[in-house]
């Protein structure tokens, strides 16, 4: 399986590390691949024999900006790629735009088009076109893998679809957003004010210098968006979820919650009341019999209620760019398989 | 997709109830499939065009006896269907051989030499033949799906093999039989000895007769096992896990736990210790922090540690036939797909 790999930040670095560790093995598990593009927005590198990944990882060591230096060919473009149709799968991780999805949106739309499997890590196009691409993906015999983008490692989006497969799907509830869920247990384990937690989180690099996405909740209901979209075969939109974030939560809610043996949560929740879907996400106080009690901050979970095959909780999703590589890379096996490429 | 059950108990009729249920739903989304034989050891009932189950169903209202009754033709057997191959996947529900795994281990390897895909239930021919079964699917270019053999509607198997793909598995856990969660749960809620929880869960049915498969620990040490085999690729035996049972387990360990904040839970462990393996099935206190501490008994766990997936716990499979029922169909659908049938 040949495959181009578009956005080269933190994921698509570790998307390269991986396959280096990983090939051999995959190899022997009849799962053989090699990349052929490498782009970012400046331009890319292209091998249709096939990028020895592990000399520019090496080259990498000796010099940080390698990849900017190779990548001098501003001609190597996904456009052109498009043109040459010289791939079987793209990895598509280009940051996301949350306001239209593009220009990622464009980039798979066209892929899918031309019978080339996508797997992406990226929620814009997802939230704004995922109807439509899994359509044209349908149409044209090709995968469309959104694994990576509800969770990374935590298999939210298969938990639901492949595991639930057959049953109808009552509602949808998740821990779905790491960096609050880091400040929720800095706030339980020290009394700190939310403020507090939050600078710690931004010093470890957990939360973006602007966290609004994440703690405001706007992560969480991209997420939950997805789920119920993918899962539940819906076309909800954002606007569609009551949002709150984690911002007006003080020590003192913390400290009862703890007395009664409890502790806050983000959670966003699909739920069927009769014929309408109503989605939320808001903090809420889980006892030790929940399920989702003892999600920390280094892992997510979702958990499904159906008629025929029960309730599901999935936790895990380690965090960091090698655990999205990997949720990435498990796509990857699963069209390989299914494909029988 | 034609479809042979072969094995008519509790599951065999579940699965027929739910293809009557589910199956316009699953024909809008593409998967469409009907049975066109019904064996039991006594006979069968084939029809060409396509079995009327709803019908079936509808006769069963009125006699018990009514598959019985109909299922006068003792040529329709497992071997006169495969004489005439004219279906495209057998589902294997006969009862279990923990012995030597036949008669099903030769229905379901002969099914796969002739092409036809099997779903199975039933741990006899997949602890004693997995190996085989596997290489000649694959040979067939065929699928073996296998998830209703442990844990039924927990999706463990599917767990490490589809969702941990590319990762490295250093180790399986899981509460993984539902008659000792069960018994562990009662004498923890009413401080009863084990006899006493024993004899409740016989009354409700949740025991067997001879309980000694499940409460001495070997149902939990054939499903780890199978998923240490299927997920690690390994080819291990049942000599090589120590196994311990429940049936020691008294009030006052219970009450000492309780104190300590801690569940017993029955658990069966593979963990990598260098190049060795190291399996065993035994009773274990879990603390508040631990994911297992809320398997309670209507659910079981298992909880795969890996390399770059990090972990992942999956809780749930509500018991019955319904959901064992609804996981044989939860792997049709996923035959489905994946062989484009």
């Amino acid at each position: 399986m040949r495959i181009a790999l578009i956005g080269y930040g933190g994921v698509g670095k570790a998307f390269i590390e991986l396959i280096v560790d990983k090939s051999s093995k995959l190899k022997e598990e009849g799962i053989d691949f090699e990349v052929v593009y490498i782009m970012n927005s400046k331009g890319g590198i292209y091998n249709p024999k096939g990028i020895d990944c592990a000399e520019l990882l090496a080259a990498s060591k000796v010099c940080k900006n390698t990849f900017e230096d190779i990548n001098e060919n501003k001609k190597i473009t996904p456009d052109f790629m498009l043109q040459r149709k010289d791939v079987d799968l793209i990895v598509e991780l280009t940051s996301t735009n949350k306001e239209t999805g593009e220009p990622a949106l464009t980039y798979i739309l066209k892929s899918l088009e031309n019978k080339i499997h996508v797997v992406t890590g990226n929620k814009g196009p997802i939230i704004h076109g995922y109807k439509k691409l899994d359509k044209i993906a349908k149409e044209n015999g090709v995968y469309l893998g959104i694994g990576c983008t509800c969770g990374g490692a935590l298999p939210s989006v298969n938990g639901g679809v492949i595991e639930m497969a057959g049953s109808q799907i009552y509602s949808i509830e998740g821990v779905l957003n790491g960096t609050t869920n880091y400040i929720l247990k800095e706030m339980e384990d020290t009394g700190c004010t939310y403020d507090i937690a939050l600078k710690k989180a931004k010093d470890f690099g957990i939360a973006e210098a602007n966290p609004s996405f994440d703690v405001e909740g706007w992560d969480t209901a991209f997420k939950l968006l997805i789920l119920t979209n993918v899962i539940m075969k819906e076309e909800k939109k954002l606007s569609d979820i009551n949002i709150e974030g984690i911002t007006g939560l003080k020590p003192e809610d913390i400290k009862i919650a703890l007395e009664e043996g409890k502790r806050y949560k983000l959670i966003g929740r699909t739920t069927r009341e009769g014929k309408e879907l109503k989605m939320v996400v808001k903090l809420e106080k889980v006892g030790k019999e929940h399920s989702f009690y003892n999600v920390d901050g280094k892992n997510k979970a979702v958990r499904y209620i159906s008629d025929t095959l029960g309730e599901l909780t999935l936790i895990g999703g380690a965090s960091g760019t090698t655990a999205a590589a990997a949720s990435i890379l498990r796509d990857i096996i699963y069209i390989c398989k299914v494909s029988g490429e």
